[in-house]
Order: structure tokens, then sequence, then C-alpha cells
């Protein structure tokens, strides 16, 4: 039951537990490392940082692999007339695209279309292959928040989103991974939220995803070992300024704020490049 | 004007480069790791191997993106009555996905719609964003062979194609990554093939590419730095086993040759899983 970050130092990134207003260093570079080691406790003397000067990385910097989710939540598919999927639609991030849970989001200058995405986001602990409901809920390691912003307008120049979603240094995810005991398990329902300078624009329960996080790595793992360290983001709910009337793009200066309930929040400044 | 590759030894794999019947250790253990080092000629007192003996690995075995495009034969789109693209289709696979040139491609159990499609590969050499066309050109260290294998039941399950694209150890790439020089350039006009036990699928001119390699570099690398053994796909000609009246699918047993003119040829039996 804990709360653990990669954070960044004066001797580069370090993998941190949150004990009340200290970080505890976990020995590894980051949560992707400590993680493939076995997420073992921290030594007795280990050094702390203070959690106040925090200054978080992505909570895996360098993950083998970012997969997401589209059209999941049931409340949102339903107001849009959609016939419910019957399974899920994937697309891809990369580590390049991740950023820290507090950084600035660098709006690139080739988009008129910039927009948010909040996500509760799977941490993968374990090696895991054809993974039965089980294997599945042991290989979650815990959730974090993906904020995962997406480029409209190259997004859907094709029927293939890749291109509006792999945009070098623009998704935060962070700032904790926390274990699944500390929230309810690995199908929580938590409240998921966006909020641009303030005002809500996206607000709904984890509870209603269409496919749930056990399902998810059982599906995804059936093609490819997810790793420790794998990323998985479950999807957004109604509310992202693309789906607006009238619509509602990022221009530059907003605080954007995604949250999910008992985990943490992205806290970012959109910045013109 | 070299042909170089990642083999597999018994210390590990190597990198090397094609010098008459012997294979000339490069000194890194992997063309990835040479190319992200400036891909320095070999040292004069290398070991060497021999290539009749070479196990080949994928050209780069862990490139930290590996992006396919659809959609790029001029031939093969006009065919099928469709309007030329304004723009590349990009989707993902993942370093996990490759496979050597002459590996067994195991067919999963979970699909009925196992499938070819031959490519010519661009390896990238150095970083680049947002590059202009001389630095794109500059950037390609070189081109391969990629079979870029897809499970069309999965494929066409959503509008993704991700989960067609991403199942592990199913796409040769190899046997040779080979420089623009000794091709015609970094737009090189090449014939490239696909056989099945024999029998002639694909068969088109990498010249007649609607997105020649030059611009892919420019338009990818817009979005997101492109890595010293980063690997894009440029698309399949006519000719694939889903597209075909009627389809043709892998059950096992095939010998699959996909082949591109002056590279090489991957060489990969079908096996059941």
């Amino acid at each position: 039951m804990t709360k653990n970050a990669t954070i960044r130092t004066a001797e580069g990134t370090r993998s941190v537990q949150l004990r009340g207003d200290r970080h505890v260093d976990l020995g590894f570079a980051d949560l992707g490392a400590w993680l493939a080691a076995g997420a073992p406790a921290p030594a007795e003397d280990a050094t702390t940082y203070a959690v106040e000067a925090a200054d978080f990385a992505p909570v895996v910097p360098n993950p083998s692999k970012v997969i997401c989710v589209g059209h999941n939540y049931t409340n949102h598919i339903q107001e849009m007339g959609r016939p419910l999927p019957t399974h899920p639609t994937l697309f891809p991030k990369f580590g390049q695209t991740l950023i820290g849970a507090r950084d600035d989001i660098v709006k690139p200058d080739e988009t008129d279309a910039f927009d948010w995405e909040v996500e509760l986001a799977i941490v993968i602990g374990k090696p895991v292959r054809r993974a039965s409901e089980e294997e599945a809920a042991d290989a979650i390691a815990g959730f974090t928040v993906m904020n995962d912003i997406s480029v409209r307008d190259w997004q859907f120049r094709t029927i293939e989103w890749t291109q509006g979603k792999i945009w070098e240094a623009t998704t935060p995810v962070g700032p904790y991974l926390v274990t699944p005991e500390e929230i309810g398990g690995v199908r929580p329902a938590l409240r998921v939220q966006t909020t641009v300078d303030g005002q809500v624009m996206q607000s709904d329960d984890t509870g209603t995803l269409l496919f749930d996080p056990v399902f998810l790595v059982q599906y995804i793992s059936t093609m490819i070992t997810l790793n420790p360290g794998d990323i998985i983001a479950t999807g957004t709910p109604a509310g992202v300024g693309h789906a607006r009337d009238p619509q509602v793009y990022l221009v530059g200066g907003e605080q954007v704020v995604t949250s999910v309930e008992g985990i943490g929040e992205c806290i970012n400044t959109i910045v013109k490049a």
C-alpha cells in the first residue's frame, strides 16, 4: 500500500516512495527498474528528499510499450449514440512522448487542435503473456494518471490515430504510481476529472469502464508480453475539447489539471512553442 | 557502401559488416549501438565470422520506435480505385515484435487470418527532429527488408490497426542494413517481392512509393525525434493474402520469402503454435 514516483535529482532520476513529507529513495534510477527488480522495500538508511521540492519525471520514463485504449467509457459511448464495441480499440504512444506530472506542455506550432484526455493508467509490475484473469490482476503494479494529449488535426488526417498521439514530450504521466490496495483494488471506481483554468471539462467514474484494467491486461497480453514498467492508458471519458460544441482547443497559457481520485493530479501549463 | 547485420553468437548479439564470405565484427552488441556511436569502421584485428553460419538477429533488435506506413504504393492504391491520400497513414510495431531474417514465424493459435506484407524499411542513423529535406536524407543510415506480418482478424476488429500489427516475435527484419550508395541513393527504385512456397504474391517497384523515404523521415520527425536504430517501414504493394479473391492466409508449413533487390531476403517458415 504505497505511493511511488520517479523524481529528477542532481544525480539523475531516482525511484522514491512517499512517506509523510519525505520521498524515500528506493535504490533504482526509476520505477521501471524498481518494478523489474521485484519492487523491493527501501533500505533502512535510504536517502530521503523533501516532497515539496519534488521534480516529477514520468512515473516510468522509458517503458518498452505505452498502449492506449479508445472508446472505453460506457457513459460517453452511449451519449454519442454508438453501440458498445465488442473489442478494445488500441493505439500507441512512445516513451519519448511522456513528460512529468508538473512539466510544461509545449504546444507544437504545427497544430491548431491541441486537446486534453484524462485517463486512468495501468502500470505493469510483472512479465505476463496470455494472462489468465488471476495472472492479469497480479501483474498490475498499480495505477497513475495520464493526460493523453492529442493533436486532433493530425490524428484525423488518416484513419489511424497514431500521428495525433506520439508527439514528443506532450503527455504527462504521474505523479504517483499507487498500488491497488490503496484505491480499492485492480478494478477501482474513482472520480476521473479534467479542469482547464479551473473549469471542469471531464468528470466520470473509472468504475464505468467498458473494458476494465484486468481485462485489458489479459487482452493485450494475448498479443505480446507485457513487461514491468509498461503503461496501459484505459481511455478517456466525455468532455474532450474536440467533441464540444463549439470545439475548444488549447492555445497556450492555460493550466490543465487531470486527476484521478486517490492517485493525484497532473498539473501542467500549456506553453506556446 | 556497406552491408551490415546483427548476428547472434555464443556471446550474445554482435554488429558485423559483410566482407566476402566473412562477417567482420564492428565492435558493438548490435547495429543500433553501432549507429548511435557514429557507425565507425571495424578494428584492423576485429573478430570475423563465417557468413554461411550466420544466425541473423533483427538488424536492430531493440529500436526505440518502429513506425509503419500504410497505403503507400501508387499502383496498389489506384488499382483499388482509391484516391491518392494526402498524408501518410502511420501505425506502430514494437521491438518485441521483431525477429531475424531466417527465424521461424510462429502463427498464433488466436488467428485464422495470418498474412504477409513485404516492405522496404528505413533505418535511421542520426537523431533528427523537424528535418529539412537535406537533414532527412542525411539521417537515413540505409535500408533493410521487413515482412510486416499482420493478424487480419485482429487488425480489423476496430478502426485502429495496432492490435493486428504488434504480435510478439512475428515480424522478420533483415538480413542486412544496406547503405544508400549501394542501391541508388535515399529514394531507391528496387524490385520488392513476396513469394509463398515459390509462388509470386507481391511484386512492385519501390520507386513508385507515393511518400518516399526522405519525405517520410521529414514527416515523422515533425512529431518526434527519430533516433539511431529507429525503423520506418514504408508500406506494402498489392498482393497481400487478405486482398486476394479468394483470400489466402498462412496456416503453417509455408516458406515465405520477402525480398528487396540489392538488399536481401527474409526467408521464413511459418510454424503452427
